[in-house]
This record gives structure tokens, sequence and C-alpha cells, in this order.
């Protein structure tokens, strides 16, 4: 037959492949050729996962644990994050309360069409996580953007957020830490923002995938806040289950039963096997080697972020979160494509365009992420000093 | 904070739990108490995973295979389900047009945002897997069911479908074999459809989950008519591996790149650990345990169907396919969720009425599933004989 030409749903022309897939390619190509590159682009840990979690997945394997769990995830699970919660944040989370997703793309997923009508208007930051204003679009809604500067920590101030909310505006989502800033929203400001959106009567989503990997003593949950904010988690960061695709979100309890038709509709259910394996990663085993990986993140950012500043790049004072440094280059560029790929071609260091995180001066950002040990930061950071020094 | 009322998106009106849900759990609260139900409703394979693939997915977690790979799955298994198309179907698939997905799930919600606009219709048949309605419904399009009884086998034909082809009628959904009916699309009539839809400028997605799970000579892949389908496929049913969420779609080739973003978007990567353990559900120790399972459901099939057509359930002659069997109850009632009810409570077999499959003719049907084995087939069918003669 002959090839029909389509044409494609208006959703994907604000769809663009990501920089940072890009680079990566690029980077393994390089490689291929022969050289040493210095990967800071990528957002995942460079651990596999702890070895009491991936033995906790062996048994449940080898118990033939194998087929669908309720849509809602195992309730074993949904008690160890329940009690997770009580432990680390002094919040009582009914179980009910708590949905296992594949991943926290699966979370984003249903609480984009939970909460999100087509026509609607979202804030987001910029810069912020490019899924976010992608998910928006399938929908039918409109992302819309909060410029955020280093001068409020690159977290929305309450002026701003007035300034950008509009006559559609329903929702709001936010992340604390941040991607691609590694920044948090202090207890108080969170406490003000939330405020500011319950006058509004938009509803609040709080990305908190990057909750434990965090750096200061104090890190709220918007669950402490208001126990009526819709909150996104994930395995993948903090428990270095990045590859086993699982997450979870909390939701308030009247919206628990169209929140069950919604994921059986949607992915029927997580892995059964990664729910299983999870399950050991609140055991004391886990968190011994987990906090030690937080140990050796928090020394990477103090080398990275101490060395950048040492280089002329613009950064915040305190990266508090995260692994990501969103580094100003006003010193060097004007044009952090280029700048990326120049590094990437003559000084074989790897890192993202501010770019794939928003439009408001990303071209004068890069996004470095820590997740390569001391000594390859070390070399990468060698590279920089003479990459910079060659061109100014 | 006071809690919010909020108004849910319209897209959610239409969203109903399944009914299949609620007779499980009622099942399931029966059985606590005490009964031995039997399983009739339940659309999962009742063998666990089989051993080699478990085996493979150890081996892939023993060695740290626990990253997220890249979007489009791993190459040795875009690679081993080429090799599939090219021995079981002979055609030529180049793997670059093979996506592995979280699920069929992941592979509905990668062509509903691909190819379905706001304000389009998609012709689907009534009955159908309920899913692909909430699909359509979440991107703001319309489903335009195609009623289809038994004197069609349960599949559309040409004169039904352009009856109800309208303006904005942009997409045609298919699945052969079907959910809930268990019967194909022969292979003239699937020329004959697709013929038919590319005539209409329709795209054309083909459901071909239940794949390896028939019991005729011949059953067509849509690929080998129209090499430009869109196909939808999984590991979960003929494969056994529903719990670890994994499936696979082939796009038309020029469709490739904007794959790959939509599939980076929505969910990153499908399971690591699924996608390596996938990898054994080739290879012939595997196939011969598969091949054995499927023996095992033609002889429930035909114990089955035998069993409720002497009962004077009205089915089709022959079912192809899957491991249900969609039974009209004229004989009995009128109405199929208070018979369903009621088989439940009084008697312990536990069914799914039509309406969660449609609405044309819904209340005069019940799902069978053969998900369990002979030894309980056997009673349920005793059982039904008592119900049904007690009743008339």
């Amino acid at each position: 037959m002959s090839r029909k030409k389509l044409q494609l749903p208006s959703r994907l022309v604000h769809m663009e492949p990501f920089r940072v897939m890009t680079v990566l390619q690029r980077a393994i190509q390089l490689e291929a050729a022969g050289r040493k590159i210095i990967h800071m682009e990528v957002g995942e840990p460079d651990f596999s996962t702890a070895r009491p979690i991936v033995e906790a997945g062996i048994r449940a394997l080898d118990s033939g644990l194998t087929q669908y769990t309720a849509a809602e995830g195992i309730v074993e699970l949904r008690e160890a994050i329940s009690a997770h919660y009580a432990k680390h944040y002094g919040v009582q989370i009914d179980r009910d309360r708590i949905f296992i997703t594949p991943g926290a793309s699966g979370g984003l997923l249903l609480f984009t069409n939970l909460l999100v009508n087509a026509g609607e208007g979202v804030l987001l930051c910029d810069p912020a996580y490019p899924c976010y204003r992608n998910y928006i679009y399938m929908v039918g809604a409109e992302p819309q953007l909060v410029p955020v500067g280093i001068e409020t920590n690159f977290q929305p101030s309450v002026a701003s957020l007035n300034k950008h909310c509009k006559s559609n505006t329903s929702g709001l989502w936010l992340a604390s830490p941040g991607n691609p800033t590694g920044t948090i929203l202090q207890r108080n400001d969170l406490v003000e923002t939330l405020e500011w959106a319950e006058g509004k009567k938009l509803n609040v989503l709080v990305d908190e995938i990057y909750h434990g990997l965090h750096y200061v003593d104090d890190l709220p949950s918007a669950l402490e806040v208001d126990t009526d904010t819709f909150v996104v988690n994930s395995f993948s960061k903090y428990f270095g289950m990045t590859g086993w695709r699982l997450g979870w979100v909390v939701v308030p309890s009247e919206y628990q039963e169209i929140v069950s038709t919604l994921a059986q509709n949607l992915y029927i259910s997580a892995s059964s096997i990664a729910q299983y394996a999870a399950l050991a990663a609140f055991e004391e085993d886990s968190s011994a080697i987990l906090e030690q990986r937080r140990d050796s993140f928090r020394r990477r950012r103090d080398f990275l972020s101490t060395a950048l500043k040492g280089l002329g790049f613009t950064l915040p004072d305190d990266i508090q979160g995260a692994f990501y440094i969103y580094a100003g280059i006003e010193n060097f560029s004007d044009d952090s494509e280029k700048f990326c790929a120049d590094i990437l071609e003559e000084h074989g260091v790897a890192i993202t365009p501010g770019r794939d995180f928003g439009e408001s001066d990303s071209s004068l950002f890069v996004r470095f992420a820590f997740t390569t040990d001391l000594d390859n930061l070390q070399l990468g950071v060698e590279r920089l000093t003479r990459a910079l020094r060659k061109a100014h």
C-alpha cells in the first residue's frame, strides 16, 4: 500500500528532543572513537542499585512474584512509605493516599490527567524539568512559565507568581530540590507559596523526587505544610533505582477512587518485582549504603561548586540538593549550546545547555550533573580550566 | 489549610472504574470469609513467568543492570523482536522501527499522543478493551463505537465501518485476537479493512497483544498486510510477563524520531531488568514452556466453549485466540450485571459483565476468562449448571 501522509497532533509541535540526549549520543560517539569523555550531562546516579534492594528483587523473582499487582501498588510498600513520612517528616499520611507509580513519570502522567483540563494554564518555573511542559501540552493545556533566577535561589517569589497568574491558570507545579538548579524552597517560602496558591484556588503539585539527596538540615515536604498538596516522589534518585521504574504519589483522600481508576487505565500497575524490591530500600542495611552515597554526592557538590566559582561561573551560594549545578556562563559566552558543543568536542567534557530547561536566559546557562566520581570531576575541572584559559 | 474544592477535568467524567475490579474485590472478600471462588474474571495468565526468563532477570540484577536504558529500549531486544517477525510472520521489520514500552499500556499511551488530536474521532469496536476509549478521552478526542456482533465474529465489517465513519474520524483501532471476544480478523478481512482505512486516509492501530495465544493456523500480523500500520504488542500474555510491565510497538520509519522524543517524555525508558529478562523469552527453552502453556489454554478453550454452548450460552463457533469467551446470556437474563453478581454471590463463580467492554447490547453478554486450570473450570461449569437449572 502507498504510504499515508498524516498530520501530527498539535501537541507534538511543542515537543523537542532533549539536548542532553544529543550531547550524550555525541559523547558516546567520541568514546567509540577512543576519547575519554567526562560525563556531567546525565541526570542519573552513577551507582547501580544497592545490594540489599537487588537481593530483595531476586527473592521476589525466585518466589514467582511476577504478576500484576493492584493498580494502587502492594499494601506493604504503601505502608512502608507511610512509615517513611512519619519517621522523616513527622506527618501522618494514610497508606490509602499513597499510590505506587511506574516511575515519577507515571505520577506526572496521573496528575496531568487528574488535574489539568484542556485550555487551562499551569504555572511552572523557568528553568524546570523539561517533561513538565510536555505533559501539559499533551492534554491541550498551556504551560505558563515563571522566570526564576539566582536572586530568588531559582525558586518562584509570590510577586513573580502573581505577575504570571492568568484568568485560565488552574495549577502550580513546584520542585524542591529542583532540576536543573539543585535549590530548595525554604520552609517559610513554601508556606507562603502554598498560601498564595490556596488564595488563588490553584491546585499544587510538588515534585519531591530529589528528597533524600539534600545537603541542608531542613528540607520540608509540602505535605507538612498542606496535606492536600499533590506530591510526586520516586525510587530513582536517593534510592538509586532508576532502571526499575518505580515512584509514588500522595493524593488528598477524596481523590483516591478516581486516582485508582486512572491508574488502572494508564498503566494497570507498576512492576511487581520493583515493588517487592523497594520494600528493602527502607531497611537499615540499605539506609547505611544510601547515606554513604549521599555523603559522596555532598563531597562532589563541595568540590565542583567551589571549582566552578573559581573558574568564573555564576552559581548560587549553596547547592542544597539533587546532583545538579545550574551555572551562568555570562563571563564566557552568550550561546550555551555552542559553549557545550565546543567543550565536548575540544575538551571532552559533556554538559547540558540551559535550553533544555526553559526559555528565559537559557542561552546563558549550562547544567553540570555531579553524577560521576571525584577523580572524573577533578579531571573535568582541569579540562574546563584549560578550555576557559585558552578561550579568554 | 482548608480543603480546596476542585473541578475535575472533563475527560474524567467518562472514566468509570472497571467492573471486573469490583467483581475481583468481592470475590476476594468471599474467599476471606471461607468460600471457594472459581475465578474466571481476571485477564491474566495463571502461570508465573517461565523459569528461563526469571533466571535471565536474576542475571541482569546480579550484573547490576539497574539503570535507565535508551528510551527506544536496548538494541539486543529490538533485534530479537525483529528476528521474531522474520521467523513467525516472514516480514522484515527494521529494529529501528521497534520501540520497547512499559507494557502495552505504554504503547497505547504513546500512540494516543502520537496519532490522536483533540476533537478528532477514532473508530473502535464495541465491545473492546475498555482502556482504548479512556485513552482517547484523555486527549480530548471522541471514541466512535462500531457495534460488532456474533454475525461478523465480533470484528468490524467494512459496511459497519463506513456507517460509523464521520467527517472528524482520523483513526481506526483494531484488535486481533480481541478482548473480550477472543476472535481474530481473518487475513482477507484484514486486507479489506486496511484498504478501506487507506482509502479514508485513516491511521490504523492494531493491538496484537494476544498473538501467540491463538488456536488457528493463520493469524496474520497487520504488518504483513500494510507495513505502515501502528502495531502494539506485549510480553504480558503469550510470554507470561504481566508483572514486569513490558511491551513493544512498531511504527513506520518516518515516525522514529518523534516517537523517541515522546518516549523520553512519557516514561524515560521501560524497566531495564524486564528488558534483559525478555531476551530469554525468544530462546528455545522458553519457547518449549510457552508452547506447552498455549496447549493448556487450547484444552481449556475446548472444554469451556463446549460446556457453555451446552448450557445455553450463545458464542461464536470458534474462539480463535486470547483466553476469553464473550458469551450471550439472552436465554437467562437481560441484565448481565445482576447475572454476574448473582452467580458470584450464590454460586461462587466470578465472571465479568459485558458493560466493561462497551455499550451495545452489553447487558446481554458476560466475559469468561479461562485463566484458571481445567479442574477449576470443571467445577465452575458444575456450579453454573446448578445455577441455571435452579433459575429456569
